[in-house]
């Protein structure tokens, strides 16, 4: 297991370089406190400029409000932060888990393996330096958020995610009514989330907070369809390719575009060294399939997995700090034979490792058998339950199949035995269904699954396109969030056909924060709005750097926009080279507003007027019309 | 108007080399013969390797069928196809068209306008040299697909739309039955398009054939919500950038990719030589938004556009053979004010340029008053209407508002209005709509528009993701297809930034050829799972080749694969570089397969009987279970 002793250590001087700390453009990293102590939600405000007045001919202005948005991406994006990889993020939650006296800090690491791994000197340029001493919850104490929600106690985790999101919700508002003036708001306008709805959500099991205790470092926030709609991205790296170093970035530079949380599913070698840099700089909850790594230690054989080395690996896993585990325990014995007619069998990983093992040994999947002691182990550490669908469909041939609904049922049966140990579970779904079959999967899903968050891979609603699955699935992603999905796990374009690279990264998280935003916006929250409403307007009047800043991804809207009309004036201009100046319909329709302001053509007037007099004017001046046009 | 003489001629000697006419990986074109004289519809049919029978250990394979795919790419994919882009393409439905003796051969164009252009001798080099007179129907007579339906008589053109959308059914129902063994299809198997069907669809005016008598070129295409669900793609220059051959190759291209159809919205300088370039070459209907050049002649001012300019400039336009004209006559005067509180006011060009001239004059929009005297026209060359929507919303605050569906109620009246003259009609649609707010957009169009096909850009699900537009519209795309939609409008990732070069197009259109086919089987089409289900297969079976063949983009799958795994001997290995050899679940699910069949575990038996003794062979042979693989 020991490395060659030639390789330099991880982030050796000089490499942190690949980490990517470029603030966003017009952006300042805003934190709006709260009640309790150490309360500091982060948030990205992007400022704007002014609307020049146009026909005014004296340069006047009005300004433009700035607007908050959602921000996933650490204080890597804060130039006032220090930040070095070697020693990790600051332990931001240390004191918070601390406070609640319920938790032992440990003299060693629990895990037979992970010692082993830590002591090992040929190892020593791999490690992670830890600074500090893992932590387990105290003999018969169960340290998870829904256990305290369920006493009733508000954490600050709770506090905190509320305020996080609310982005501001009285500057949202405010701009809302600003954006529609005049309108009848009713009951419509967004409310605010309160800490006690938070703590409601969470205690009945419709929401989680991932927050591990042993994951100081991590903004917490919340997953539940009541909620922003939240996306995941996989990283890792495999035994054909990647690099420590490049998965720490792919963490950062997946959270940069707007990953919520990050699974790190690294099969290949020295797991549970990438693993420990990943989780000390990452800022969102992070999971893992503990079940590869299993697989690693027995050299790829599921057959000689065993409950105790797949426990030892648990703890292992939990005293590093990982937030949320999927497991594999719907894959049931009787299960298996349903899927032998499908056309692509099995397609999870973890549930082709647990029907292997299940069928070697004719016995039922030692995941469901020992599922109460996992329990006890997840309570311990408040690591969250993602209960794995190993028999999710592979293919539209298999949507919606006996295979897949058994093990959605036995999902549900596993989500209330967690609950009744106080662990946070949400539940993983398909995988590849046609459109006008999704919708069954949520309903279902709500129904056998007590409302437990849903987490869906995808959908994606066609085979045929290999390259571009992100696109085959943020459909289905988009479909399935307004339906009720609360985390969808992103797919990459190179999904079945290689390893993501960066660039991958970044367009399967850009497609899925797409998906869960039209999904915010179909589920009809408001608030969801006046970020689109902002950027429209900045579109309308020309104001283009507003515009890319807005943009869910600046640096692509600038670099489109900047490789057929480059030059800085052009970012005034009234046009852009898809239409030319000539035909440009928001620089006409300005124009006609100038006109109908200037000559007093109001709405009701043209309705219910005649405008003959009017018409004359304009086409008088019409030669003129720009003279009134601010430069 | 005249170029400079230092142009070289378009496509001068040795430029034909940008013309794209590779094949397609493992594929050929064939074509399948009609009843009627000089019917062969083109389809791509993709050659599949065997099946290796795994654990056979003596080689022993099982054939796969080739796969019938839809192919719009024309005679540029078919090598045996001798194309000199000089002289255009083959003139297949002259015949037909000259068989019906209802057309007049004029002596010369009819356009004054284009008469200029023809007969400028320093245009020459610009100039496209036509072996053909221009074609008109005789005084009184119509020569639409709709008005020969409505009469009974089925044209070799809905022979060739019925052969062309079965896609060798026969063969789709056998592979069918082959991919599912033993189940009960009841009524559910695709059934036949028959000639009589796409004439009684086109007759009642729910299906549209776009094929103008002066463009014999084209192979016919069908648009109806009864049929395959169709793209388009928009091309064209702007007075800012791009040149002929580029917009020649940029439709050869986007055809390649998959669009049914090109709309050439060029709006710089030689707009009428661009397009005639471009329809002498496409073997897919081409649409215009006649009023852009009518600007154009007018030096870009609304104000001063006339009837009588418009009324040459479809006449020029039909004679060069356009198939179908984008007409904002549903921008009408008393409209327009309704649009003045919208955040993003008119956003469509032909819309804005209206609403200018409507305002300026005082008087209903021409386009709308006028509407008889132009169906009449569109009558005489079967030029179909796609009825534009000048107020659609721009972003989504403005989504199904006033203005937007009094408009669409107007296109309603104008297409009833429209068919009363035999013309062919299609409506357009939005724009950006949010999830929830798409569905109503399809039933009052249904409704309003008495079943018309729609054809909508999009529609974008969020304002937010300039660079990422064809995805936040792809959304939307599946979504309305499934709904209902028959035509979708691509949207490329330049939209509302720039002009879409070349990889643009090709992103676009595949993102819209999956929205696409995600609505043909939303729509429960059994025969368009044919396609998904092979290469599922391929998928499941390590044939890598035969999955990029298979691919709507085979040329991008294969490269993504080889970014990582680039060896000959990769495209044989069981595992690709996402998860490594020991964690591809597809390569496990085999070996359980193996496994099982070897041992005689089928299905029921593993549910009815104990499996130990079964358990305990597979354990022993479990390290040597490659051994049975076929490599």
């Amino acid at each position: 297991m020991s490395v060659s002793s030639d390789r330099p250590p991880v982030f050796a001087a000089g490499q942190a370089d690949v980490i990517t700390r470029k603030p966003f453009p017009n952006s300042r990293k805003v934190y709006v406190q709260g009640k309790s102590k150490g309360i500091r939600v982060p948030m990205r405000e992007v400022a704007q400029t002014p609307t020049k007045v146009r026909a005014a001919g004296n340069g006047a202005s009005i300004p433009n409000p700035a607007i908050t948005l959602y921000d996933t991406s650490g204080p890597y994006t804060d130039p006032d932060a220090g930040i070095d990889v070697r020693k990790g993020l600051a332990p931001s939650r240390a004191e918070w888990i601390a406070a609640r006296s319920d938790i032992d800090a440990l003299e060693d690491i629990t895990s037979e393996y992970g010692r082993r791994r830590e002591h090992d000197p040929g190892l020593a340029p791999l490690r992670f330096i830890r600074s500090r001493q893992p932590l387990r919850a105290k003999a018969g104490r169960r340290v998870t958020q829904m256990h305290y929600a369920k006493r009733g106690e508000i954490t600050p985790e709770m506090e905190f995610v509320a305020i996080r999101e609310n982005m501001r919700l009285e500057q949202q508002v405010e701009e809302l009514k600003s954006q529609h003036p005049g309108h009848n708001w009713g009951a419509s306008l967004p409310k605010a989330i309160t800490p006690e709805f938070v703590r409601d959500e969470v205690a009945r099991g419709r929401a989680i907070i991932p927050a591990n205790i042993n994951h100081p470092e991590l903004e917490p926030m919340v997953i539940g369809r009541n909620f922003l709609v939240k996306i995941n991205a996989n990283i890792g790296n495999s035994a054909v390719t990647s690099s420590i170093e490049e998965e720490v970035e792919k963490m950062v530079w997946a959270t940069r575009w707007g990953a919520d949380t990050v699974m790190d599913l690294s099969t290949g070698p020295n797991i549970h060294e990438t693993r420990e840099w990943i989780i000390r700089n990452s800022p969102v909850p992070i999971g893992t399939v503990p079940i590869y790594q299993a697989l690693e230690k027995v050299g790829g054989k599921p057959e000689d997995l065993t409950w105790e080395l797949f426990r030892d690996t648990l703890i292992e896993q939990a005293e590093q700090g990982v937030d949320y585990f999927t497991i594999h325990a719907g894959v049931l014995l009787r299960y298996i034979p349903l899927t032998a007619k499908r056309v692509t069998g099995i397609v999870s990983r973890g549930g082709s490792i647990m029907a292997k093992w299940c069928l070697a040994h004719h016995k039922e999947n030692f995941l469901y058998t020992r599922w109460d002691e996992i329990c006890e182990i997840m309570a311990a550490y408040d690591v969250s339950f993602s209960i794995g669908d190993g028999l999710r469909p592979g293919c539209l041939a298999d949507a919606n199949d006996e295979s897949q609904f058994a093990e959605l049922k036995t999902q549900g049966e596993l989500t209330k035995r967690a609950w009744s140990f106080d662990v946070q579970v949400m539940n993983e779904g398909p995988g590849h269904i046609p459109m006008h079959m999704i919708k069954e999967n949520v309903e279902k899903q709500l129904d056998w699954c007590g409302e437990a968050p849903f987490y869906t891979l995808g959908p994606l609603t066609t085979d045929v396109a290999p390259g571009y699955d992100h696109i085959t699935s943020a459909i289905g992603a988009a479909m399935i969030g307004w339906y009720g999905t609360a985390l969808l796990c992103y797919v990459t374009p190179k999904e079945h056909l290689g390893l993501p690279n960066k660039n991958d990264v970044r367009e399967g998280v850009i497609a899925y924060k797409i998906a869960a935003h039209a999904a915010d916006l179909a589920k009809g929250h408001p608030g969801a709005q006046v970020w689109d409403n902002a950027l429209s307007k900045a579109r309308f009047e020309f104001r283009w750097e507003d515009q890319f800043a807005l943009a869910m991804d600046p640096e692509r809207a600038q670099e489109f926009h900047d490789e057929t009309l480059p030059a800085e004036g052009a970012k005034l201009a009234h046009f852009c080279s898809m239409c030319g100046p000539k035909f440009c319909s928001m620089e006409i329709t300005q124009q006609i507003r100038d006109y109908a302001k200037d000559h007093g053509v109001s709405e009701s007037a043209a309705r219910d007027h005649g405008m003959d007099e009017m018409a004359e004017k304009f086409r008088v001046s019409g030669s003129e019309i720009y003279q009134g046009v601010a430069k």
